[in-house]
């Protein structure tokens, strides 16, 4: 649940080239997108609206404009299944913000504080339906399926998270298996059909996937430290949300790891009781300084990016790879130390 | 939002036929149901078990099942369907009891009540991703634009819905444009998904369509009414819940049409301001009666069954079909004074 990757897509000098090299083809997607979310009902193109045009820098949909015009896709079809994976994006991102009873999204009041959670979890099912529609009309299976696959594993894992939420014993695995599920699949999923899109063969479309998959864990786990430092440019959403929230990523599961007794109890009271006092949130970063938990987790992150680079290496050289690997280049960069 | 058409499912007896013409049929979506409600994440299928077994009588997958074998359809592709269709249906469930805040379903706790809001949201979102998969499995280009169509109308039904709530001036129209979308929209694809799967041309389709569109409203019209009168046999769930929550329904729009201004500030007071005393429903009722609120809605719910039930005139005359017209018969029957 909650602003997966906000942090990623509230500075976009990294994804510049993806917006240079795609500008036509992304503004097809904005132009599909504000079409299908109209209904005869008024408030739904009102609050879809509101969400749509938040701010997001349409990461998930560059990613299956990038993948297939890398792969030499020369068609639209691309167009309308981009704005597919956006209508995922964005349903998924209002049932969140219901679920994590979230007031603010990049800095604006969130649409479940605008209208209403009853509003806002029935919206979502709207753009989700949407999503569908556009897939339908695509009508290839194999996309079907990717998609259809993608949107089960999504909210698998935002079950899953709901049920490590505030839970200092998570594990590094269990929290690696949330952010594959509800983050990560649709990276992956939106990679992999811009290559079926291209009709490459299943070696180039699984490369291009586990592409998607490396880069959506990379930017979440750097999204992850950026709650805890300040993101290089200050574009960032005030550090401390995750920790106000109480939620359990990765910089917290490493201190927690190595801290002692105290350390330990110290966490629980933060993040399971969210007995908060002043000085917590210093002292948090002062223990994930000491056991190393922050460098941990972007080690992590430039890991998964790394291997993430070198699925690429057999596609075509051109302006849209050097794009794609400077967007990877951005997504833990934007926070080394 | 809310329990569409639960009274008719909780007394099966007008249903009996279908039953026993589809046991067989039904017994493997029940199959397909327990095996796609699986996930690694132990409590989806907890919480998607505790709705699913709740007491349904899969009237939605049975539309699938019966118009697929009354047109001729030997295979089993009519199962999965319909599973898929029973799945949309238990998703929208999950959603409307988090969206009117309901506790009881069938006299039973519902799902937000015993795991809270949040996981049934995202439950549903699963379920509804799984409605997909089964979709996809199936393949067919048809069947996927029906029932991701109905889908979408369905969500745009449930927002209209949420806006004329404890609106007392929703007339007639806008009342019937709502559940045509939240209720009838399914029943209408169910039904014509089993043509669709039995080959049959489009003109048999759109009949078995707007059978299903009939059946729908019919039921939703009856179901309206039994919350103010007793239901025959006494097994659907306690009169009043409706009026308790404020729900703008037939009778109400047409004793409200009909009334003198103290009796809309009698209706204001109660469904508007939710301001209600001993002896309102019982005054709600009286009132209904003074009008022919009541005899009103039930005509137009036969009105609908009448024309549904001509729609089936060409089809094969034989054990099904007599199940679906006892069925339709069953919808309005049940309320007949």
């Amino acid at each position: 649940m909650h602003a997966s990757a906000s942090h990623a897509e509230s500075d976009d000098t990294g994804l510049a080239p993806l917006h240079r090299e795609l500008a036509a083809d992304l503004r097809g997607v904005n132009a599909v997108i504000r079409e299908h979310m109209q209904s005869r009902v008024p408030l739904i193109p009102q609050l879809a609206g509101h969400i749509v045009a938040a701010g997001g820098k349409r990461l998930r949909p560059l990613l299956t404009l990038a993948t297939a015009r890398m792969c030499g896709h020369t068609g639209q079809r691309h167009i309308g299944l981009a704005a597919s994976v956006e209508f995922i994006h964005t349903a998924t991102l209002l049932h969140d913000d219901v679920v994590d009873g979230s007031e603010l999204r990049r800095g604006l009041d969130t649409a479940n504080a605008v209208w209403g959670n009853q509003a806002s979890v029935l919206v979502g099912d709207f753009l989700f339906s949407r999503a569908f529609q556009l897939m339908v009309a695509d009508g290839a299976q194999e996309v079907l399926r990717i998609l259809s696959d993608a949107s089960a594993v999504i909210s698998e894992g935002e079950v899953h998270q709901l049920l490590t939420a505030n839970d200092t014993e998570t594990d590094e695995r269990a929290y690696l298996e949330v952010i594959e599920s509800k983050t990560a699949a649709l990276f992956a999923a939106a990679a992999r059909v811009g290559g079926v899109v291209a009709g490459r063969p299943e070696a180039e479309a699984a490369a291009l996937e586990r592409f998607g998959r490396g880069l959506g864990i990379a930017f979440q786990l750097t999204d992850d430290v950026l709650d805890y430092v300040p993101e290089r440019g200050g574009l960032g959403k005030t550090p401390g949300d995750d920790f106000r929230e109480g939620k359990i990523t990765l910089p917290v599961v490493l201190a927690f790891a190595a801290g002692s007794e105290d350390e330990r109890a110290f966490w629980r009271r933060c993040l399971e009781q969210l007995d908060q006092r002043e000085g917590d949130l210093t002292h948090a970063v002062a223990l994930m300084s000491k056991h190393g938990a922050i460098d941990g987790a972007l080690h992590r992150a430039q890991a998964y990016a790394r291997d993430a680079r070198a699925e690429l290496t057999g596609f075509p050289d051109g302006p849209i790879r050097a794009a794609l690997l400077e967007a990877l280049r951005f997504a833990t960069a934007r926070a080394a130390a």
